[in-house]
């Protein structure tokens, strides 16, 4: 029988493994490629990368291209988090359970490690053994995902709402694009990572609506967790929003709406892939689905 | 007769209006789109865009494609700017005779700014309309040039010896890491985005020799002029390095002996293209070679 937990389990691993291999080793006689390795290895659930095995699972995608595609969103993805604790942004000195990137190696070299990682993740798409026009696909999905369309896009929102109050559906908006982005995009590049003529417009239809659905629930549930959980679960301080006075889904709808609304999300996930044919990729997307909204509590 | 000053002006002013027409406009509500206008247009001698044009006549790129291309160049090598600048690297308010992006932006906008230049540069390549597998070439020598083994990986070297005694042989590997990767890059960049069938090895060969050359001495000719020149003339903070006390050129060599350096590297670049035939795209890159070395003094 299928084991969703040892499933989980190897592709963590798998990250991890790759990541050692591919990441630039020492060369230029700084600090940087220490500070870059660092930075994404030893931590993070690697919720993305299972993302794109689950859905390349769809497309009967090669396992060393997910790898590839996989750490090429999780480079992007670590970047964002070694940017976003800087003291100019967060200032924060906690991630994973271990010290931030500034706080080991200091601002600047930790600015250019998110810097560097940025087209290391555009590199390894290339490395990837599939068709000129699907690693176009990837990157241009990638690059819209992490753009100011995206991910950095939901980040400048988030900076400038400091303290102001924001409707529900500016908050939906900023979260769609600062974290539901690169969730939605991790989903599609592990369809794109697959095999063109298992690609189909209804399948990327699909994809979409399920990888929407979870981007949203996802950060739903860390401003849950940000409020329930403590800082040793969490691997990164808890509590902060409140603290900063973040606008968050906690603090429009209170707790128990909050969860109510991220279990519809769940809800539109799993009937998203209502038109998917019965198969190992669509299970693993609806029990990621699952985790996802009931990580931890 | 080809009026080469008019030249360098119609591109400087094409890379202004595809930058204003191009360039993310404001949707999001925060700042970001502005500040990264801000960083990419307004300034600057755009010495990318035209090794990038004068290389793209040779293969017979379409103006179109180079004008998408070239951006993509400049919106890397702005984001480094703005990084640049920031209070946890060189500290500098000046660029380009005006307030320095996070000067007027904040650090944390600023951050954002180049973080979202670089997604916009390989969407950038991804408008062209040459094939698939030379978009993946682009991407490939423009994230090649901005990474660990380039721009990103000079900078850090930079960071750790101030202060510190460099041999020439190391202060080469800086400069042709920090400054030279995305000049060569823009060479065979601008080769690439032309016809196909005229992208000879020898001519990438030759171009890539050129590309070296004109790297260094450009570097060799910023040091000089950081002695030289004006806080005025350069429209960025002169007298820096000394007063921080960063191995240049100059500290190490002497005015003197790295003018001398300089001028060798010019005839390294001329040296390099005669093997390409007689040409207007030729004529082009021997005119910048000079321009670049002799701009200033």
């Amino acid at each position: 029988m299928f084991d969703f937990a040892e499933w989980i389990k190897s592709i963590q691993n798998s990250v991890e493994t790759v990541a050692q291999k591919e990441l630039p080793v020492s060369g230029t006689g700084s600090q940087l490629e220490e500070a870059m390795r660092y930075s994404v290895l030893g931590g993070g659930k690697r919720v993305r990368p299972l993302l794109v095995f689950a859905s390349g699972t769809l497309t009967e995608a090669k396992k060393r291209d997910l790898d590839l595609v996989s750490l090429a969103v999780e480079c992007v993805h670590c970047y964002s988090l070694v940017h976003d604790d800087l003291p100019c942004m967060d200032n924060d000195v906690l991630r994973h359970g271990k010290p931030t990137t500034h706080a080991q190696f200091g601002e600047a070299m930790a600015m250019l490690a998110g810097d560097a990682l940025q087209p290391e993740a555009f590199k390894l798409i290339l490395k990837t053994g599939v068709k000129a026009e699907q690693k176009n696909k990837l990157i241009e999905i990638l690059a819209r995902a992490s753009s100011v369309d995206g991910m950095c896009g939901g980040q400048a929102i988030d900076l400038s709402v400091v303290g102001q109050k924001m409707t529900m559906t500016e908050l939906e908006k900023m979260h769609r694009m600062k974290t539901g982005a690169l969730l939605l995009g991790s989903v599609l590049m592990g369809a794109w990572t697959g095999k063109i003529e298992l690609i189909s417009n209804g399948l990327l239809k699909s994809l979409t609506a399920y990888g929407r659905a979870i981007g949203l629930a996802f950060q739903i549930v860390d401003d849950i967790l940000d409020v329930t959980a403590d800082s040793k679960t969490l691997g990164k301080t808890a509590g902060k929003d409140a603290l900063e006075d973040k606008p968050t889904y906690v603090s429009l709808l209170g707790l128990d709406k909050a969860k109510e609304l991220a279990h519809k999300q769940l809800s539109l996930a799993l009937g998203a892939l209502s038109d998917v044919p019965e198969s190992q990729g669509k299970e693993l997307l609806e029990n990621l689905a699952r985790m996802i909204v009931r990580r931890g509590y």
